[in-house]
Protein backbone atom coordinates (compact mmCIF):
# COMPACT_ATOMS: atom_id res chain seq x y z
CA UNK A 1 0.00 0.00 0.00
CA UNK A 2 2.78 2.64 0.63
CA UNK A 3 4.86 1.25 -1.97
CA UNK A 4 1.79 2.10 -4.40
CA UNK A 5 1.35 5.69 -2.99
CA UNK A 6 4.90 6.19 -3.53
CA UNK A 7 4.68 5.33 -7.23
CA UNK A 8 1.64 7.26 -7.32
CA UNK A 9 2.78 10.06 -6.22
CA UNK A 10 6.55 9.86 -8.08
CA UNK A 11 4.24 9.07 -11.43
CA UNK A 12 2.81 12.72 -10.44
CA UNK A 13 5.94 14.47 -9.91
CA UNK A 14 7.60 13.08 -12.96
CA UNK A 15 4.46 14.78 -14.98
CA UNK A 16 4.76 17.65 -13.29
CA UNK A 17 8.65 17.82 -13.62
CA UNK A 18 8.29 16.81 -17.33
CA UNK A 19 5.28 19.76 -17.60
CA UNK A 20 7.51 22.43 -15.81
CA UNK A 21 10.77 21.92 -18.52
CA UNK A 22 8.01 22.18 -21.61
CA UNK A 23 6.94 25.34 -19.91
CA UNK A 24 10.98 26.31 -19.28
CA UNK A 25 11.39 25.48 -22.55
CA UNK A 26 8.58 28.03 -24.02
CA UNK A 27 9.85 30.65 -21.64
CA UNK A 28 13.72 30.21 -22.61
CA UNK A 29 12.34 30.54 -26.32
CA UNK A 30 10.93 34.08 -25.73
CA UNK A 31 14.21 34.81 -24.22
CA UNK A 32 16.17 33.30 -26.61
CA UNK A 33 14.71 35.85 -29.37
CA UNK A 34 16.31 38.64 -27.62
CA UNK A 35 19.95 36.65 -26.37
CA UNK A 36 21.71 39.80 -27.25
CA UNK A 37 24.72 37.42 -27.85
CA UNK A 38 23.45 35.35 -30.60
CA UNK A 39 21.54 37.05 -33.23
CA UNK A 40 18.79 35.18 -34.70
CA UNK A 41 19.73 35.81 -38.28
CA UNK A 42 22.89 37.17 -39.46
CA UNK A 43 23.71 38.23 -43.41
CA UNK A 44 26.75 40.01 -44.64
CA UNK A 45 25.92 42.10 -47.89
CA UNK A 46 27.54 44.70 -50.02
CA UNK A 47 25.91 47.98 -50.90
CA UNK A 48 27.16 49.99 -53.72
CA UNK A 49 26.71 53.88 -54.30
CA UNK A 50 27.03 55.74 -57.40
CA UNK A 51 26.30 59.31 -57.70
CA UNK A 52 24.73 61.10 -60.06
CA UNK A 53 26.71 63.50 -61.66
CA UNK A 54 24.40 64.81 -65.03
CA UNK A 55 26.64 62.43 -67.36
CA UNK A 56 26.23 58.82 -66.24
CA UNK A 57 21.91 58.95 -66.03
CA UNK A 58 22.61 55.13 -67.08
CA UNK A 59 24.51 53.87 -64.09
CA UNK A 60 23.88 56.24 -61.06
CA UNK A 61 22.36 54.64 -58.33
CA UNK A 62 21.91 57.93 -56.14
CA UNK A 63 21.67 61.73 -56.20
CA UNK A 64 22.21 64.90 -54.60
CA UNK A 65 19.01 66.88 -54.28
CA UNK A 66 20.43 69.52 -51.86
CA UNK A 67 23.56 71.02 -52.64
CA UNK A 68 25.82 71.91 -48.95
CA UNK A 69 25.42 75.47 -47.83
CA UNK A 70 28.87 76.57 -47.47
CA UNK A 71 28.42 76.05 -43.35
CA UNK A 72 32.16 74.35 -42.73
CA UNK A 73 33.59 72.61 -44.94
CA UNK A 74 32.50 69.42 -44.32
CA UNK A 75 29.11 69.18 -46.50
CA UNK A 76 27.12 70.52 -44.15
CA UNK A 77 23.77 70.62 -46.03
CA UNK A 78 24.18 67.77 -48.82
CA UNK A 79 21.34 65.17 -48.87
CA UNK A 80 21.42 62.48 -51.30
CA UNK A 81 18.68 60.15 -51.81
CA UNK A 82 19.51 56.26 -53.89
CA UNK A 83 18.17 53.94 -54.65
CA UNK A 84 21.13 51.44 -54.29
CA UNK A 85 22.04 47.46 -55.04
CA UNK A 86 23.08 45.21 -52.61
CA UNK A 87 24.75 42.34 -53.40
CA UNK A 88 26.77 39.22 -51.88
CA UNK A 89 29.85 39.80 -52.92
CA UNK A 90 32.05 42.91 -53.51
CA UNK A 91 31.38 43.29 -57.75
CA UNK A 92 28.57 46.17 -58.26
CA UNK A 93 27.83 44.25 -61.48
CA UNK A 94 26.87 40.86 -59.71
CA UNK A 95 22.85 40.22 -59.03
CA UNK A 96 21.66 42.41 -56.49
CA UNK A 97 19.69 40.19 -53.41
CA UNK A 98 18.22 43.91 -52.16
CA UNK A 99 18.06 47.58 -53.13
CA UNK A 100 18.93 50.05 -50.38
CA UNK A 101 16.03 52.98 -50.71
CA UNK A 102 16.58 55.77 -48.81
CA UNK A 103 18.68 59.39 -47.82
CA UNK A 104 21.46 60.27 -46.08
CA UNK A 105 22.67 63.73 -45.49
CA UNK A 106 25.83 65.51 -44.05
CA UNK A 107 24.83 67.49 -40.70
CA UNK A 108 28.55 68.37 -39.05
CA UNK A 109 30.59 71.54 -39.18
CA UNK A 110 33.92 70.07 -38.45
CA UNK A 111 34.24 66.25 -39.94
CA UNK A 112 32.69 64.50 -42.47
CA UNK A 113 29.54 62.64 -40.65
CA UNK A 114 25.78 61.65 -41.79
CA UNK A 115 22.72 60.94 -40.70
CA UNK A 116 20.29 58.13 -42.73
CA UNK A 117 17.21 56.30 -43.04
CA UNK A 118 16.38 53.56 -45.58
CA UNK A 119 15.11 50.54 -46.09
CA UNK A 120 16.50 46.95 -47.54
CA UNK A 121 13.56 45.68 -50.11
CA UNK A 122 14.23 42.10 -51.01
CA UNK A 123 12.18 40.50 -53.55
CA UNK A 124 14.40 37.48 -54.63
CA UNK A 125 13.25 33.58 -54.13
CA UNK A 126 15.51 33.77 -51.36
CA UNK A 127 14.05 36.77 -49.55
CA UNK A 128 10.86 38.55 -49.88
CA UNK A 129 9.93 41.92 -47.27
CA UNK A 130 11.87 44.78 -45.69
CA UNK A 131 14.55 45.95 -43.41
CA UNK A 132 14.57 49.09 -42.34
CA UNK A 133 16.88 51.21 -40.77
CA UNK A 134 17.94 54.54 -39.01
CA UNK A 135 20.79 56.08 -37.54
CA UNK A 136 23.26 58.32 -37.33
CA UNK A 137 26.01 57.41 -39.72
CA UNK A 138 29.81 58.86 -38.57
CA UNK A 139 31.73 57.64 -41.42
CA UNK A 140 35.46 57.77 -40.46
CA UNK A 141 34.72 55.81 -37.70
CA UNK A 142 36.27 52.36 -39.14
CA UNK A 143 33.21 50.91 -38.22
CA UNK A 144 29.39 51.78 -36.85
CA UNK A 145 26.73 50.35 -36.01
CA UNK A 146 23.10 51.58 -37.06
CA UNK A 147 19.71 50.10 -35.31
CA UNK A 148 17.32 48.03 -37.71
CA UNK A 149 13.93 49.59 -36.42
CA UNK A 150 11.64 47.36 -38.13
CA UNK A 151 10.47 44.82 -41.10
CA UNK A 152 7.99 43.49 -43.30
CA UNK A 153 7.24 40.02 -45.04
CA UNK A 154 10.11 37.43 -44.07
CA UNK A 155 11.35 39.94 -41.44
CA UNK A 156 7.76 41.06 -40.18
CA UNK A 157 8.51 42.50 -36.56
CA UNK A 158 11.89 42.17 -36.62
CA UNK A 159 15.07 44.57 -35.08
CA UNK A 160 18.35 44.41 -35.16
CA UNK A 161 21.44 46.21 -35.77
CA UNK A 162 23.79 46.30 -39.46
CA UNK A 163 27.64 47.12 -38.75
CA UNK A 164 28.88 49.40 -41.37
CA UNK A 165 32.43 48.82 -42.72
CA UNK A 166 33.57 51.00 -45.53
CA UNK A 167 34.88 49.02 -48.19
CA UNK A 168 35.95 51.42 -50.81
CA UNK A 169 35.49 55.42 -51.93
CA UNK A 170 36.51 56.29 -55.13
CA UNK A 171 36.38 60.32 -55.16
CA UNK A 172 32.89 61.65 -55.31
CA UNK A 173 31.70 59.27 -58.13
CA UNK A 174 31.37 55.83 -56.08
CA UNK A 175 31.72 53.99 -52.35
CA UNK A 176 31.06 50.68 -51.34
CA UNK A 177 29.72 49.66 -48.09
CA UNK A 178 29.90 46.33 -45.95
CA UNK A 179 26.97 45.70 -43.99
CA UNK A 180 26.88 43.12 -41.52
CA UNK A 181 23.22 42.65 -40.52
CA UNK A 182 22.57 40.93 -36.84
CA UNK A 183 18.84 40.56 -36.24
CA UNK A 184 18.08 40.22 -32.91
CA UNK A 185 13.74 39.65 -32.83
CA UNK A 186 12.64 37.30 -35.10
CA UNK A 187 9.41 36.02 -35.75
CA UNK B 1 -2.17 8.03 8.69
CA UNK B 2 -1.27 6.90 5.40
CA UNK B 3 -5.07 8.41 4.43
CA UNK B 4 -3.40 12.06 5.75
CA UNK B 5 -0.28 11.72 4.59
CA UNK B 6 -1.59 11.21 1.05
CA UNK B 7 -4.05 14.11 1.38
CA UNK B 8 -1.81 16.47 2.69
CA UNK B 9 0.06 15.72 -0.61
CA UNK B 10 -2.53 16.00 -3.23
CA UNK B 11 -3.82 19.11 -1.85
CA UNK B 12 -0.21 20.05 -2.23
CA UNK B 13 0.37 18.90 -5.65
CA UNK B 14 -2.90 20.34 -6.36
CA UNK B 15 -1.96 24.25 -5.40
CA UNK B 16 1.19 23.36 -7.24
CA UNK B 17 -0.69 22.77 -10.38
CA UNK B 18 -3.13 25.77 -10.07
CA UNK B 19 0.49 27.94 -9.40
CA UNK B 20 2.27 26.41 -12.78
CA UNK B 21 -1.06 27.08 -14.99
CA UNK B 22 -1.16 30.88 -13.47
CA UNK B 23 2.85 31.51 -14.65
CA UNK B 24 1.77 29.31 -17.56
CA UNK B 25 -0.78 32.10 -18.62
CA UNK B 26 1.29 34.69 -17.77
CA UNK B 27 3.74 33.19 -20.29
CA UNK B 28 1.19 32.71 -22.79
CA UNK B 29 -0.20 36.16 -22.51
CA UNK B 30 3.51 37.76 -23.33
CA UNK B 31 3.34 35.33 -26.18
CA UNK B 32 0.04 35.90 -28.10
CA UNK B 33 1.12 39.36 -27.81
CA UNK B 34 3.43 38.75 -30.17
CA UNK B 35 1.52 36.24 -32.27
CA UNK B 36 1.91 37.35 -35.90
CA UNK B 37 -1.65 35.21 -36.65
CA UNK B 38 -3.74 37.46 -34.82
CA UNK B 39 -2.81 41.03 -34.61
CA UNK B 40 -3.95 42.95 -31.33
CA UNK B 41 -5.16 45.54 -32.73
CA UNK B 42 -6.76 46.18 -35.99
CA UNK B 43 -8.19 49.58 -37.94
CA UNK B 44 -8.62 50.08 -41.44
CA UNK B 45 -8.83 54.24 -42.16
CA UNK B 46 -8.55 56.29 -45.80
CA UNK B 47 -5.98 58.86 -45.82
CA UNK B 48 -6.51 61.75 -48.55
CA UNK B 49 -3.50 63.46 -49.96
CA UNK B 50 -4.24 66.87 -51.40
CA UNK B 51 -0.86 68.71 -53.45
CA UNK B 52 -0.75 72.02 -53.12
CA UNK B 53 -0.37 73.80 -56.27
CA UNK B 54 0.03 77.29 -55.51
CA UNK B 55 -3.84 77.67 -56.68
CA UNK B 56 -5.33 75.42 -53.93
CA UNK B 57 -4.10 77.13 -50.27
CA UNK B 58 -7.48 76.23 -48.57
CA UNK B 59 -7.73 72.63 -49.62
CA UNK B 60 -4.00 71.60 -50.26
CA UNK B 61 -2.99 68.95 -47.51
CA UNK B 62 0.61 68.37 -48.91
CA UNK B 63 3.35 70.34 -51.10
CA UNK B 64 6.31 69.51 -52.86
CA UNK B 65 9.49 71.22 -51.20
CA UNK B 66 11.77 69.94 -53.99
CA UNK B 67 11.31 69.20 -57.73
CA UNK B 68 12.31 66.10 -59.67
CA UNK B 69 15.80 66.51 -60.71
CA UNK B 70 15.65 65.25 -64.36
CA UNK B 71 17.11 61.94 -63.76
CA UNK B 72 14.71 59.61 -65.67
CA UNK B 73 11.20 59.89 -65.90
CA UNK B 74 10.01 59.19 -63.03
CA UNK B 75 10.25 61.90 -60.74
CA UNK B 76 13.82 61.12 -58.75
CA UNK B 77 14.40 63.18 -56.61
CA UNK B 78 10.58 65.23 -55.57
CA UNK B 79 10.61 65.61 -52.27
CA UNK B 80 6.83 66.02 -50.28
CA UNK B 81 5.72 66.79 -47.08
CA UNK B 82 2.59 66.25 -45.98
CA UNK B 83 -0.74 67.02 -43.16
CA UNK B 84 -3.14 64.87 -44.34
CA UNK B 85 -6.48 63.57 -43.02
CA UNK B 86 -7.13 60.43 -42.67
CA UNK B 87 -10.68 59.55 -42.14
CA UNK B 88 -13.04 56.51 -41.37
CA UNK B 89 -14.75 55.82 -44.39
CA UNK B 90 -13.43 57.05 -48.10
CA UNK B 91 -14.98 60.48 -48.19
CA UNK B 92 -12.18 62.92 -47.35
CA UNK B 93 -14.40 65.45 -45.91
CA UNK B 94 -15.82 63.12 -43.35
CA UNK B 95 -14.63 64.20 -39.72
CA UNK B 96 -10.79 63.16 -39.42
CA UNK B 97 -10.01 60.15 -37.05
CA UNK B 98 -6.27 61.21 -37.31
CA UNK B 99 -3.70 63.56 -39.22
CA UNK B 100 -1.06 61.76 -41.05
CA UNK B 101 2.11 64.03 -41.39
CA UNK B 102 5.34 63.18 -42.65
CA UNK B 103 7.32 62.80 -45.95
CA UNK B 104 7.81 60.81 -49.12
CA UNK B 105 9.91 60.89 -52.29
CA UNK B 106 10.85 59.45 -55.31
CA UNK B 107 13.77 57.53 -55.43
CA UNK B 108 13.56 55.49 -58.45
CA UNK B 109 14.71 56.07 -62.30
CA UNK B 110 12.69 53.15 -64.15
CA UNK B 111 9.44 53.54 -62.09
CA UNK B 112 7.45 55.27 -59.53
CA UNK B 113 8.67 54.09 -55.76
CA UNK B 114 8.56 56.19 -52.99
CA UNK B 115 10.18 55.67 -49.68
CA UNK B 116 8.87 57.60 -47.01
CA UNK B 117 8.29 58.38 -43.19
CA UNK B 118 5.21 59.49 -41.32
CA UNK B 119 3.37 59.71 -37.80
CA UNK B 120 -0.41 59.08 -37.54
CA UNK B 121 -1.23 62.01 -34.89
CA UNK B 122 -4.53 60.69 -33.12
CA UNK B 123 -6.32 63.41 -31.26
CA UNK B 124 -9.89 62.24 -30.65
CA UNK B 125 -12.00 60.55 -27.48
CA UNK B 126 -11.19 57.12 -29.12
CA UNK B 127 -7.84 57.40 -29.52
CA UNK B 128 -5.02 59.72 -28.01
CA UNK B 129 -1.59 59.25 -29.33
CA UNK B 130 1.00 58.46 -32.18
CA UNK B 131 1.88 55.14 -34.53
CA UNK B 132 4.85 56.12 -36.29
CA UNK B 133 5.44 54.43 -39.91
CA UNK B 134 8.45 54.04 -42.26
CA UNK B 135 9.59 51.88 -45.44
CA UNK B 136 9.43 51.88 -48.83
CA UNK B 137 6.40 52.31 -50.34
CA UNK B 138 6.28 50.69 -53.91
CA UNK B 139 3.28 52.75 -55.25
CA UNK B 140 2.65 50.36 -58.37
CA UNK B 141 2.36 46.96 -56.59
CA UNK B 142 -1.53 46.57 -55.65
CA UNK B 143 -0.71 46.29 -52.09
CA UNK B 144 2.77 46.89 -49.99
CA UNK B 145 3.43 46.71 -46.37
CA UNK B 146 4.71 49.65 -44.24
CA UNK B 147 6.78 48.56 -41.16
CA UNK B 148 5.06 50.55 -38.33
CA UNK B 149 8.31 51.07 -35.59
CA UNK B 150 6.57 53.29 -32.41
CA UNK B 151 4.34 54.69 -30.77
CA UNK B 152 2.83 56.79 -27.95
CA UNK B 153 0.13 57.50 -26.11
CA UNK B 154 -2.68 54.50 -26.56
CA UNK B 155 -0.09 53.49 -28.67
CA UNK B 156 2.41 53.72 -26.25
CA UNK B 157 5.32 50.88 -27.39
CA UNK B 158 3.98 49.26 -30.02
CA UNK B 159 4.80 48.16 -33.08
CA UNK B 160 3.01 46.00 -36.52
CA UNK B 161 2.59 46.63 -40.15
CA UNK B 162 0.18 49.16 -42.29
CA UNK B 163 -0.82 47.59 -45.67
CA UNK B 164 -1.68 50.25 -48.45
CA UNK B 165 -3.70 49.83 -51.25
CA UNK B 166 -4.24 52.98 -53.71
CA UNK B 167 -7.97 53.48 -53.50
CA UNK B 168 -7.94 56.13 -56.11
CA UNK B 169 -5.91 58.81 -57.91
CA UNK B 170 -6.52 61.96 -59.60
CA UNK B 171 -3.83 63.34 -61.87
CA UNK B 172 -1.33 65.17 -59.78
CA UNK B 173 -3.94 66.89 -57.44
CA UNK B 174 -5.55 63.98 -55.09
CA UNK B 175 -4.87 60.23 -53.76
CA UNK B 176 -6.60 58.16 -51.32
CA UNK B 177 -4.80 55.20 -49.79
CA UNK B 178 -6.26 52.43 -48.17
CA UNK B 179 -4.58 51.95 -44.67
CA UNK B 180 -5.24 48.41 -43.49
CA UNK B 181 -3.31 48.55 -39.70
CA UNK B 182 -2.25 45.65 -37.90
CA UNK B 183 -0.56 45.72 -34.31
CA UNK B 184 1.23 42.81 -33.18
CA UNK B 185 2.64 44.32 -29.88
CA UNK B 186 0.01 46.13 -27.45
CA UNK B 187 0.76 47.34 -24.24
CA UNK C 1 8.77 4.47 6.87
CA UNK C 2 5.82 6.48 6.13
CA UNK C 3 8.18 9.27 8.31
CA UNK C 4 10.95 8.17 5.26
CA UNK C 5 8.73 8.87 2.61
CA UNK C 6 6.85 12.27 3.92
CA UNK C 7 10.33 13.06 4.14
CA UNK C 8 11.58 12.64 0.63
CA UNK C 9 7.96 13.62 -0.83
CA UNK C 10 8.51 16.81 1.36
CA UNK C 11 12.19 17.76 -0.22
CA UNK C 12 11.06 16.98 -3.53
CA UNK C 13 8.39 19.01 -3.19
CA UNK C 14 10.82 22.32 -2.04
CA UNK C 15 13.13 21.49 -4.82
CA UNK C 16 10.19 22.04 -7.09
CA UNK C 17 8.91 24.73 -5.66
CA UNK C 18 12.29 26.32 -5.69
CA UNK C 19 12.64 25.74 -9.20
CA UNK C 20 9.14 26.79 -10.22
CA UNK C 21 10.14 30.68 -8.09
CA UNK C 22 12.81 30.41 -9.98
CA UNK C 23 11.37 30.24 -12.81
CA UNK C 24 8.57 32.66 -12.32
CA UNK C 25 11.42 35.05 -11.27
CA UNK C 26 13.06 34.37 -14.98
CA UNK C 27 9.16 35.05 -16.71
CA UNK C 28 8.49 37.98 -14.17
CA UNK C 29 12.41 39.92 -15.41
CA UNK C 30 10.88 39.59 -19.01
CA UNK C 31 7.61 41.36 -18.14
CA UNK C 32 9.43 43.98 -16.13
CA UNK C 33 11.36 44.92 -19.08
CA UNK C 34 8.27 45.78 -20.58
CA UNK C 35 6.48 47.45 -17.52
CA UNK C 36 4.80 50.45 -18.85
CA UNK C 37 4.38 51.62 -15.32
CA UNK C 38 8.39 51.92 -14.49
CA UNK C 39 11.29 52.22 -17.10
CA UNK C 40 13.78 50.13 -17.25
CA UNK C 41 16.22 53.58 -17.53
CA UNK C 42 15.50 57.36 -16.97
CA UNK C 43 17.39 60.10 -18.15
CA UNK C 44 17.04 64.38 -17.79
CA UNK C 45 19.14 65.91 -20.83
CA UNK C 46 18.96 69.80 -21.94
CA UNK C 47 19.33 70.26 -26.08
CA UNK C 48 20.67 73.25 -27.23
CA UNK C 49 19.64 74.67 -30.80
CA UNK C 50 21.23 77.76 -32.22
CA UNK C 51 20.20 78.55 -35.92
CA UNK C 52 22.83 79.34 -38.78
CA UNK C 53 22.13 83.05 -39.81
CA UNK C 54 24.85 83.22 -42.12
CA UNK C 55 27.16 85.44 -39.22
CA UNK C 56 27.34 83.05 -37.09
CA UNK C 57 29.29 79.74 -38.39
CA UNK C 58 31.11 79.70 -35.01
CA UNK C 59 28.14 78.76 -32.80
CA UNK C 60 25.79 77.11 -35.20
CA UNK C 61 24.18 74.16 -34.94
CA UNK C 62 21.53 74.00 -37.11
CA UNK C 63 21.18 75.49 -40.47
CA UNK C 64 17.82 75.51 -42.76
CA UNK C 65 17.94 74.02 -45.76
CA UNK C 66 14.64 74.72 -46.91
CA UNK C 67 13.14 77.85 -47.03
CA UNK C 68 8.73 77.59 -46.51
CA UNK C 69 6.65 77.92 -49.51
CA UNK C 70 4.79 80.46 -48.35
CA UNK C 71 1.53 77.60 -47.83
CA UNK C 72 -0.06 79.09 -44.76
CA UNK C 73 1.82 81.74 -42.39
CA UNK C 74 3.60 78.25 -40.00
CA UNK C 75 6.47 78.33 -42.22
CA UNK C 76 5.16 74.93 -43.83
CA UNK C 77 7.92 73.57 -45.74
CA UNK C 78 10.97 75.05 -43.66
CA UNK C 79 13.49 72.11 -43.29
CA UNK C 80 16.47 72.36 -40.84
CA UNK C 81 19.17 69.95 -39.90
CA UNK C 82 21.18 70.21 -36.70
CA UNK C 83 23.62 68.52 -35.13
CA UNK C 84 23.09 69.88 -31.49
CA UNK C 85 25.05 69.32 -27.96
CA UNK C 86 22.96 67.75 -25.20
CA UNK C 87 23.76 68.79 -21.82
CA UNK C 88 22.75 67.69 -18.21
CA UNK C 89 21.87 71.17 -16.70
CA UNK C 90 20.68 74.10 -18.98
CA UNK C 91 23.88 76.02 -19.50
CA UNK C 92 24.14 75.18 -23.18
CA UNK C 93 28.02 76.11 -22.99
CA UNK C 94 28.24 72.88 -20.62
CA UNK C 95 29.76 70.08 -21.63
CA UNK C 96 27.68 67.77 -23.54
CA UNK C 97 26.75 63.87 -22.44
CA UNK C 98 25.58 63.80 -26.08
CA UNK C 99 24.97 64.94 -29.37
CA UNK C 100 21.46 65.27 -31.07
CA UNK C 101 21.78 64.55 -34.90
CA UNK C 102 19.00 64.94 -37.37
CA UNK C 103 16.07 67.40 -39.05
CA UNK C 104 12.98 68.52 -38.83
CA UNK C 105 10.23 70.27 -40.84
CA UNK C 106 7.32 72.65 -40.16
CA UNK C 107 4.64 70.81 -42.24
CA UNK C 108 0.99 72.87 -40.73
CA UNK C 109 -0.71 75.38 -42.62
CA UNK C 110 -2.71 76.30 -39.46
CA UNK C 111 -0.08 76.49 -36.77
CA UNK C 112 3.46 75.95 -35.89
CA UNK C 113 3.55 72.10 -35.67
CA UNK C 114 7.04 69.89 -36.51
CA UNK C 115 7.89 66.69 -37.42
CA UNK C 116 11.59 65.05 -36.74
CA UNK C 117 13.73 62.63 -36.24
CA UNK C 118 17.16 62.46 -35.11
CA UNK C 119 20.04 60.23 -33.35
CA UNK C 120 21.11 61.02 -29.60
CA UNK C 121 25.13 59.78 -30.01
CA UNK C 122 26.52 59.03 -26.73
CA UNK C 123 30.11 59.10 -26.71
CA UNK C 124 31.72 59.34 -22.91
CA UNK C 125 32.67 57.46 -20.26
CA UNK C 126 29.47 56.94 -18.68
CA UNK C 127 27.56 55.98 -22.13
CA UNK C 128 28.38 54.82 -25.66
CA UNK C 129 25.82 54.73 -28.00
CA UNK C 130 22.90 55.43 -29.87
CA UNK C 131 18.97 56.41 -29.39
CA UNK C 132 16.85 57.19 -32.55
CA UNK C 133 13.77 59.00 -32.21
CA UNK C 134 11.47 59.73 -34.91
CA UNK C 135 7.31 61.29 -34.30
CA UNK C 136 5.40 64.17 -35.16
CA UNK C 137 5.96 67.37 -32.64
CA UNK C 138 3.45 69.24 -32.14
CA UNK C 139 5.46 72.14 -30.64
CA UNK C 140 2.81 74.61 -29.34
CA UNK C 141 1.71 71.64 -26.93
CA UNK C 142 3.65 72.01 -23.38
CA UNK C 143 4.80 68.58 -23.40
CA UNK C 144 4.58 66.21 -26.19
CA UNK C 145 6.25 62.49 -25.93
CA UNK C 146 8.26 61.13 -28.78
CA UNK C 147 8.90 57.47 -30.12
CA UNK C 148 12.15 56.08 -29.32
CA UNK C 149 12.43 53.53 -32.21
CA UNK C 150 15.74 51.81 -31.71
CA UNK C 151 19.18 52.37 -30.44
CA UNK C 152 23.07 50.46 -30.62
CA UNK C 153 25.70 50.67 -28.30
CA UNK C 154 25.01 50.79 -24.73
CA UNK C 155 21.52 51.13 -25.68
CA UNK C 156 21.20 47.80 -28.18
CA UNK C 157 17.78 47.31 -28.94
CA UNK C 158 15.73 49.26 -26.69
CA UNK C 159 12.94 52.04 -27.00
CA UNK C 160 10.85 54.06 -25.20
CA UNK C 161 9.64 57.55 -25.38
CA UNK C 162 11.36 61.04 -24.77
CA UNK C 163 9.02 63.60 -23.64
CA UNK C 164 9.87 66.92 -24.96
CA UNK C 165 8.96 70.21 -22.78
CA UNK C 166 9.98 74.14 -24.37
CA UNK C 167 12.55 75.83 -21.40
CA UNK C 168 13.49 78.53 -23.94
CA UNK C 169 12.70 80.08 -27.06
CA UNK C 170 14.35 83.29 -28.15
CA UNK C 171 13.14 84.46 -31.57
CA UNK C 172 14.62 82.32 -34.75
CA UNK C 173 17.92 82.31 -32.91
CA UNK C 174 18.52 79.69 -30.25
CA UNK C 175 15.60 77.39 -28.24
CA UNK C 176 16.33 74.51 -25.42
CA UNK C 177 14.25 71.78 -25.15
CA UNK C 178 13.97 69.55 -21.58
CA UNK C 179 13.98 65.84 -22.90
CA UNK C 180 12.69 63.48 -20.41
CA UNK C 181 13.88 59.80 -21.26
CA UNK C 182 12.35 56.95 -20.66
CA UNK C 183 13.19 53.58 -21.69
CA UNK C 184 11.12 50.51 -21.31
CA UNK C 185 12.76 47.89 -23.30
CA UNK C 186 16.48 47.65 -21.80
CA UNK C 187 19.12 44.99 -22.28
Amino acid sequence: MENQVSKQIFKTLLSFFLFVLLLSDTVLSVRKSINLQKPCKHFVFHLHNIAYDSDNVANATSATIINPLGLGDFSFGKYVIFDNPVTMDENYLSKPVARAQGFFFYNMKTAYNAWMAFTLVFNSTQHKGTLTIMDANPIMEPTRDLAIVGGTGDFLMTRGIVTFTTDLIQGNKYFRLKLDIKLYECY
